[in-house]
């Protein structure tokens, strides 16, 4: 009896991913057993070919991009990749090459990240592509970064730079000409989870988040679970060098750039006293941090200054689904 | 800042679902530690409107068959349930009383199972709706049960009563009439996974999996994990009374039976030495086992032999989505 073809892509693209527990892919279901003294770290986040990426978006790229805002929330709370659960709804005739570049680009950053797949399923959709990602990761029992730990008086953090993804975006749907380089739309498509900065905070930082969907609205979340408020001082943000010469170019851009989503850089809380301490964390992990403003007592409200001491106007919210 | 509506959703209809560990599904991830001595047991599963279910399947039926399609999977492996994750992609401008439908077949599920949400993901797709869920579960660490442990002169035996999945999706789909009850389109659209009869045979059977692509097809499976061949006996294949209606009415429906998809049966093997024991379990789980054929050395084929001990023709092969 032959097999239906979805067995074939799985055992020549998916079953060389697999890790220790995934039993080949070939039972019903993955074993693990965790080290002793460590908590389980779960989250799952899925992406729609036409809303999270870009229909001509190269495949590995997809598989990357999903992989990595997945890490992203591991980063979040401190927490070193295990393993993760996949399942693909790829449109109905996708050509083989095209599954092949997806598990391409997945073995490219397991390497990089150090996890296997653990499981999943393959299925066909009559529609655009669709993807979800659960990922496992571990921490030191009671030691995860939660957003709900930020004090007033604490300094406000970011790493990296913000709005390249909101910029690469743009760059993708040709509504921007973007860099020479190609930085932008590479920053768009392939986020940096930043795991080893999130791991070095554990025990530094009083809260953490990553930036998913925008630097202003996901700052809100965390003033919400911390019940503090906080202002974002608009001149220090890190911006790259092709985001600095496009608010040169139209200072309409900043508000954009501080609020538009996919940047998956991490945003946290730290004691004013420990300066010395983040930017020590941030060398260790070889990630660049920046103080971008402070937290305050408060109804959860967030404000953006500018360069003069002013509220600077913002567009309303981040991105929505429905 | 007024917020995107998904996350109105989340709160309204997601997070009253959350479990412990969830961190009320308000954290980038959630946290979990796992009983002393028992392994993490984990899968994923999809599915997709207009392929794994009808477009007009009410929404509750639509959210627990997904739920208890993957608990199916722990049930195989002996597993018990622990909490799962959650991505869905509703179709954009999905009316809200779909999504709380959804949620409510959870709530009824989740109580009904003993597990709770611990985290995922909500997102609009445009096209037919997709949703994937991670199951979590846990077993005493080295019991699980595997496909591959079967030997030869083990005993099939399958649990419950087989094509009726079959004949529901043929109900579904206005190819066939229907029982007066509604039965065989209610297990169709809500298959009953043997959770407690998979821990009843830790320590039992030598090998079990859950029938999801049909009998002969994934006994084809097991067979070739445990390097085995394998004979039902198909006067012995356990069908509900509609069933053997419908195979009565056409004969031609026995072989479609034994091929057809979706029964969430429990497929395993037992040593010869301990149908008592088999029975046992089946009675302390309150599901009923058949003995329907026998396991044999050989190639990992595997033969249906009709009343007449003559082979039964079958269509080729189970669902294949490629």
């Amino acid at each position: 009896m032959s097999l239906p073809a979805e067995f074939g892509l799985i055992a020549r693209y998916f079953r060389p991913l697999a890790g220790p527990g995934a039993l080949d892919l070939a039972d019903d279901a993955a074993i693990l057993d965790l080290p002793p003294g460590r908590s389980l770290v779960l989250a799952a986040d899925a992406i729609v070919e036409g809303v999270h990426f870009l229909a001509d978006d190269p495949p590995d790229t997809v598989s990357r991009k999903l992989l990595r805002t997945n890490l992203s929330d591991l980063a979040a709370m401190g927490a070193e990749p295990l393993g993760y659960l996949l399942t693909t709804a790829f449109p109905r005739g996708t050509a083989e090459d095209v599954v092949a570049g997806f598990a391409a680009g997945l073995a490219e950053d397991q390497a990089l990240f150090g996890l296997q797949v653990l499981g999943g399923d393959t299925v066909a959709i009559p529609g655009p592509g669709c993807y979800s990602l659960t990922i496992l990761g571990t921490l030191p029992r009671g030691q995860a970064l939660r957003r709900s730990g930020a004090l007033p008086c604490d300094d406000l953090w970011v790493s990296g730079t913000v709005g390249d993804g909101a910029l690469g975006l743009a760059v993708g749907q040709n509504r921007w000409p973007g860099d020479a380089a190609g930085y932008l739309l590479r920053r768009y498509r392939l986020p940096e989870p930043r795991l080893r900065l999130g791991q070095a905070l554990l025990g530094l930082a009083h809260a953490a988040m990553d930036v998913s969907d925008g630097l202003v609205q996901d700052l809100g979340h965390l003033c919400r679970a911390s019940q503090v408020a906080a202002v974002i001082e608009a001149a220090r943000v890190p911006l790259s060098a092709p985001a600095r010469a496009a608010v040169e170019g139209d200072p309409g851009w900043l508000p954009r750039l501080l609020t538009g989503g996919d940047d998956y850089e991490l945003l946290f809380a730290a004691p004013a006293g420990r300066r010395d301490d983040v930017l020590a964390a941030g060398r260790a992990a070889d990630t660049p941090v920046t103080r971008i403003g402070r937290f305050a007592a408060g109804d959860a409200a967030v404000q953006v200054l500018d360069a003069g001491g002013d509220r600077l106007p913002l567009p309303t919210g981040g991105w929505s689904h429905f």
